[in-house]
């Protein structure tokens, strides 16, 4: 498995699991030119990405990743992940489809995310 | 609307048009970098991506956009581009969810598709 692949198998496991144990702490994985688009809604800057994730309006939360994809995004070491799956909030039952795409970007040895795009996605009528 | 906006939507309404009545003539959106993966498939250069796409085992194709998103991938005038949307093939009266995410880049005073990530999304269980 290529490295980019590697690292964005492991970044997609610890997004989820931090976003659905205590999202807050998210923080510490954007800067702050990071870009949010939760639901065509958009967010810019840590801070700002934060209270967004923050307030959403549900409390318990659980990823499901059924896809990942990643390719190298630049020729500077940025990629792209691509995230399908499904979301459980609360007590519902029935799980929604969702996708999120996340450019990564190498910074001080490591990664932030640069783009944050999520979508739910409703079955096709 | 910014102008990445508007590229992403001329962008998007281009590529489903060529998509869907001759992809052939995808060849002229994709560089010799460019990378492609469908449905976890993967290809790279122009010609291994129009030979991908032509030889998808539909002759008639209609993507629906349901959703489209955009934001700067870089400060050298890259954009995200993010699709979701219904696609119908052949005489299937059934649409299948899928979302597809590229990343575009400036060339010669136009853009091509330097990212180009294709899935299905199956609703959730």
């Amino acid at each position: 498995m290529a490295d980019f692949e590697n690292i964005a198998k492991q970044f997609v496991e610890f997004y989820y699991k931090t976003f659905d144990s205590n999202r807050s702490q998210l923080a510490s994985l954007y800067g702050p030119d990071s870009m949010l688009s939760f639901e065509a809604a958009p967010s810019q800057g840590v801070a700002n990405i934060v209270q967004k994730l923050v307030e959403l309006p549900f409390t318990r939360v659980e990823h499901q990743v059924a896809t990942l994809d990643a390719q190298p995004s630049n020729s500077q070491g940025g990629i792209l992940v691509i995230v399908s799956g499904a979301l459980l909030v609360e007590e519902e039952k029935r799980p929604m489809s969702y996708t999120q795409t996340f450019q990564l970007l190498p910074k001080d040895g490591s990664y932030y995310v640069f783009n944050d795009v999520f979508r739910l996605v409703y079955p096709a009528a």
